[in-house]
């Protein structure tokens, strides 16, 4: 029995990984569960897989739930209830699939406890790759992508010599307004921006991909993951999102991952690692599908990604500062307090005001994490408001 | 200094493998070279590699060519001059790129003397898959491919557990008639026959393109390669030939090899197997495709890979059987002798009266080569002989 816990239990990637745990209740056991506010969802989940703690957001959450926990499970709340899910057990590998910043110390924690990460956790990598990659390899764990770029780069590289990687590709299927110019996005409506082509995700990644500011996030993490320069890590316009991403090594052989959109794919992969198992997903017939297509990446008609590769490049604190940056106009994009081309404006105002802090500790990551939220809203303010 | 010898090195393969041996002189040293009859260039090729042995075709070449022998350079020629290459000097690897069963003997005997082999003759795994896997597993050397597709499925298949293989699929361009219907076919010239849409190759596997024979040859030498059942093995037509082919695991996820046609990146990697090396090749650019295209395989429209995949499930000697009447039929179609269509009807023919022997030893092979032969060259002078 491998055992298991999940930072995020209760958002997409959490509830498929507990997707594809149920598939094998005699391979993998649940000891750790840290939900947020869905206090229903967590209930149905700790009744279920009976982990020996969980967490919840606040106080009062983890009060209710300690009246209805079954013997044997212990209760805990707020960021220290997530250190406790993160590392106070023996799960071997845990799942950081929350969202946010507040997702750093645990898989640190959870890192130096030993524990193999399954990482679904964006800042992780991209505001703290160094100190991430630096623990993960002291303690000798794995840190094992969960998204379907990053698995499948890491699917590629299995029994390669890293060393011979010419360049990484990562696929991107163009979001939602892919066919349109800039001069078609002025005016765009928020519904408009949601409808993303290909995979059924979240509010704010559907803006990213929109934006490119996910696959310019995606690109700084592939940076961490896979240790190699931005000059090695490219992006294509693939609409359909079969080819999940690719390795070309420096014979030109080029190595690429395949399969339908289905998380659960790379979710179980992160779990059976290095082996395989039957999965509960769907075969790809490329004989049905037809045609792949694939055409080049712009950074003009995208600099989300021209800013994400400039934040890795400066690297630091910079990325932190991107990525901060871009959640607040995100945010009040959605709330219909900026228009969809001021994202990328607000994430540029931010940078250029930005000094970078070479090698930050993470207190210095969560400062600068916290400027940059501040720095956004004034820009809205200032520019957005009349 | 990786030692090398090469049966078959003034062929097309032959010639390739130098190239690339050519482009790392402290890297590889050639120690045997095997020609047949082309003397000047197996003159040049022992004069710019200085192997310890040459072998040509027959005696009077070889006295032809002793006279110009460098020191230290030893003549050989005929079957015995082939097994010297393949097995009387040190070469750690031996690239067995000679055409059709005079290639059995030699490869057995290299595996015989401990050397790996960069297998490109086809009669080895369709005529002995069973003395040869058996021979490699025993003598614990590797079996690499050297054509696009199998080195395709064996690169796709490093640091993977192959007992996880759903199945694999080979890809085919569809040859120089897949946009033609069987209608179509009647009476088509042999001009238009060597017309191939992608590879610039030899007659005969043009011809063998055309009519899906080469791809069936190659299904049951994946059978052998990785040991599959025929139900594993899948065929999809994939016109650019860019993914050369691609296995699926049992998590439905797939892995694929592309890259743009270059025989001297698979023949590369049969070399430096585990590790890869810069090639002497071009950059695939997917951006620059554009569209890659896929359509199921009909095996109504392709007759001679059913009978191909008839041919491996019955296994002993049939598949002899059908590659040695399909050469006989092809060579009478390049000769004006038989229509195109006829090829099929031949190796059907000459299928339908052979009765299988199971696990035949190396003279029942020889045997049932010849026998296979004879009866398709009756079938040719009684059906298409006025």
């Amino acid at each position: 029995m491998k055992k298991i816990s999940i930072l995020g239990s209760t958002g997409s990637i959490g509830t498929q990984t507990l997707d594809v745990i149920s598939h094998y209740p005699d391979l993998y056991q649940v000891v750790g569960l840290a939900g947020g506010h869905n206090l229903d969802l967590i209930r149905e989940q700790m009744n279920r897989f009976r982990p020996a703690m969980v967490s919840v957001a606040t106080r009062e959450l983890a009060e209710q739930l300690r009246t209805e926990a079954p013997a044997g499970t212990h209760v805990y709340y707020g960021p220290e209830g997530l250190m406790e899910i993160a590392a106070g057990n023996d799960a071997e590998l845990v799942v950081t699939a929350i969202v946010g910043s507040q997702g750093l110390e645990p898989t640190l924690a959870a890192i130096e406890a030993g524990k193999h990460i399954g990482l679904a956790n964006k800042e992780t990598l991209v505001s703290a790759g160094h100190l991430v990659t630096e623990a993960a390899a002291r303690r000798r764990v794995t840190l094992r992508p969960v998204d379907s770029e990053h698995s499948a780069i890491f699917q590629c590289l299995n029994g390669e010599n890293a060393s011979r990687i010419h360049k990484i590709t990562l696929t991107a299927s163009g979001g939602s307004f892919r066919d349109r110019t800039r001069e078609e996005l002025v005016g765009v409506t928020v519904q408009d921006a949601l409808k993303h082509p290909n995979w059924s995700m979240g509010a704010k990644i559907t803006i990213d991909s929109a934006t490119m500011v996910n696959k310019g996030l995606e690109v700084i993490e592939a940076h961490w993951f896979f240790g190699l320069s931005y000059d090695q890590i490219e992006v294509l316009i693939h609409p359909e999102s079969i080819i999940h991403s690719f390795v070309e090594f420096v014979d030109f052989s080029i190595i690429a991952q395949l399969g339908l959109p289905d998380m659960r794919v790379p979710i179980q992969y992160a779990l059976t690692y290095p082996d395989r198992m039957s999965a509960p997903a769907e075969r790809l017939r490329l004989s049905e599908i037809g045609k792949l297509n694939f055409s080049e990446m712009s950074f003009e008609r995208f600099p989300g990604l021209a800013l994400a590769y400039e934040s890795g490049r400066k690297g630091g604190t910079m990325p932190t500062v991107f990525n901060a940056s871009n959640e607040v106009a995100v945010a009040r994009f959605l709330q219909g307090a900026v228009p969809f081309l001021a994202i990328e404006e607000i994430i540029a105002g931010v940078m250029a005001k930005h000094h970078t802090v070479a090698s930050p500790d993470l207190g210095t990551i969560l400062d600068s994490d916290a400027w940059a939220r501040a720095e956004a809203e004034r820009i809205v303010k200032e520019s957005f408001t009349k």
